[in-house]
């Protein structure tokens, strides 16, 4: 059975800012020495198992141009644009009926655009797995990470039984507080949930039409009209009548018959600028340090440098990130709150710097 | 008899970094709300004591148009202009020859252009107490600031018995550690050392004979040509020659008949960018912000905007310091370390940013 994949693009990477705007979202950022951006690392990562034909990448309308030069090797046909964000569940209903109008039935990869894999081979071997298990029934597969400490900003899987390498999912759980998080990781029956899925169009559009029938009723509509001249049309009025939802939440926790393939190939988010330190090389002073940039006497430090210069003087576990227009001085602990900056610009109308 | 000012202009303020550069320094600067630049609030705040025509101004020769920028008011021939850095004692040479040439004798304050004063009325009434001192005899006088802390930071002033509102000075004292500082200030016997002096042209010029007679004999030379066309030529000749020295090492530590008055007139040497949240208004959180800055969640932290966006998100004792072609990010631990930061643009050549 022919084997595609789904790339998700259409987030906005606001935890990347200032490097990641509205403009040029995280996934079109290259945040690795070797100067690949994210997307391109994962359509690159794929190619072993996957023809370049049968690579799609859903995306906001916006975003088309850039994906169009960053994987000038995608066929313009199989960059599909979201007229609006409407989160995971209607870009997966999208992406699945145009697939479906081209295939009687495939196996569909649904695969995040910015994270990163560090061990490619086993990623592969693991995606093998899942496709190998998606085409034996009606299930749904989802990749499960192997976790390495107890995480309070991913959800996790429990899984139970094992058949074939694959393990039954009894339930997904939300980001849990650091003490169950603490009781996941013991038990050993849970794995992080990577956003990363497995399925056949046939068991994909069935649950969704089981799960979301509304949905189902739009993407059927927007799959017909595919490679029509009422295609825009048609895309745009279904589309941004779609209520947002996301995939783990409107089927993942409803759905019956969920496999769940372990896997323990260096996964990394990249969730927020924490996670430069873990994918470069640090010096002996365990800063991360690139561009423009003295730094004197400081330590466990990320300094992404611009055109000027940086001085990084006497400080410890603090996050640097220039940009022509804004720079970004952060404490460790407080990644999270870059969004606020963000909301803040939004309040003040400066629209430019977002 | 006629009392005249000389004021010190030709630091670096190195710690001022990078607002502070070679082509202008941190005298020249303004660090406070009110716009006025160090030098011009120096020479505002003498005005109740000395006409604008008895005011001096020493500085290198590359600082002259910025001098006469700042300071219009001032008479060209008072600006006095050093062809190269030789610390504090060969200046106050120069100014005293120059000086003397037009006034067979006059009392001369010399005083710092780049230090702060809260209680400008206390400060005037202390100098005015200092320049009676002085009028009366041939000694020396300094002004001592009432020390507040056990600062580690300055030299101090070891005092004895008073007579008239003047203390007779017994030591000059290097800066101390910690437990000798807690011991100075217990004791109620030290003064920090400010750098403002009071003497008249006849005393200074006795005690630079005595104790450093080669500068002597070149700034009596200096002197002797003001006003005409060889000046130029001999200022350069004699001033080049002077090997660097410090007042408090060359003069102050070994002199006789020194005295002091304590000063408790809000005094601020603005030494470094610490001095920035002391001079300035904090928000309810002790943060100094200003320019175009975005605060997330920081607390006891300094921000010096400029023109680009400054994101500071979670900080705590961290000072940021922007300008058009170089940020400095800094704990409040390390001020003193900006001085590695341009020893290492030095190093690399990068004289522009310096």
């Amino acid at each position: 059975m022919k084997t595609t994949a789904v790339i998700m693009a259409g987030g906005r990477g606001e935890r990347f800012w200032p490097k990641s705007r509205n403009s040029c979202p995280k996934q079109f950022l290259s945040l690795t020495a070797d100067g690949d951006t994210m997307i391109q690392k994962t359509v690159k990562r794929l190619l072993p198992l996957v023809d370049i034909s049968d690579i799609y990448i859903v995306t906001n309308a916006a975003y088309i141009s850039l994906v169009a030069e960053q994987l000038p090797e995608i066929p313009k046909e199989n960059i599909l644009a979201e007229p609006a964000a409407r989160n995971t569940a209607p870009c997966i209903a999208f992406a699945a009926a145009v697939i479906n109008k081209k295939y009687d039935d495939a196996v569909m990869m649904v695969l995040p655009s910015d994270h990163l894999i560090g061990l490619e081979d086993i990623y592969i071997n693991t995606l093998k797995k899942a496709v190998k298990v998606a085409e034996q029934g009606q299930n749904l597969v989802t990749i499960g990470i192997t976790p390495e400490y107890p995480e309070t900003g991913y959800g996790y899987i429990n899984f139970g039984g094992e058949q074939d390498g694959a393990y039954k999912v009894e339930r997904f759980v939300e980001k849990p507080d650091l003490p169950t998080a603490e009781k996941y990781l013991a038990s050993g029956k849970y794995l992080w949930n990577s956003g990363m899925f497995v399925w056949k169009l046939s068991s994909i559009m069935k649950n969704i039409q089981e799960l979301m029938p509304d949905i189902y009723e739009g993407a059927v509509k927007i799959g017909d009209a595919f490679g029509t001249p009422q295609f825009s049309d048609v895309l745009i009025k279904e589309f941004t009548a779609f209520r947002s939802e996301s995939v783990d939440f409107g089927i993942m926790e409803k759905a019956a018959d969920i496999y769940t393939i372990p896997g323990s190939f260096g996964w990394d988010d990249v969730g927020s600028w924490l996670a430069v330190e873990r994918i470069n090389k640090t010096d002996s002073d365990k800063n991360y340090i690139e561009g423009n940039v003295i730094s004197v006497g400081s330590e466990h430090t990320t300094v992404c440098g611009g055109k000027r210069l940086i001085a990084a003087v006497g400080l410890e576990d603090i996050i640097i990130v220039d940009t022509d227009d804004a720079v970004l001085v952060c404490s460790k602990n407080s990644t999270q709150d870059v969004k606020k900056v963000i909301a803040q610009l939004k309040e003040q109308g400066r629209n430019d710097l977002v």
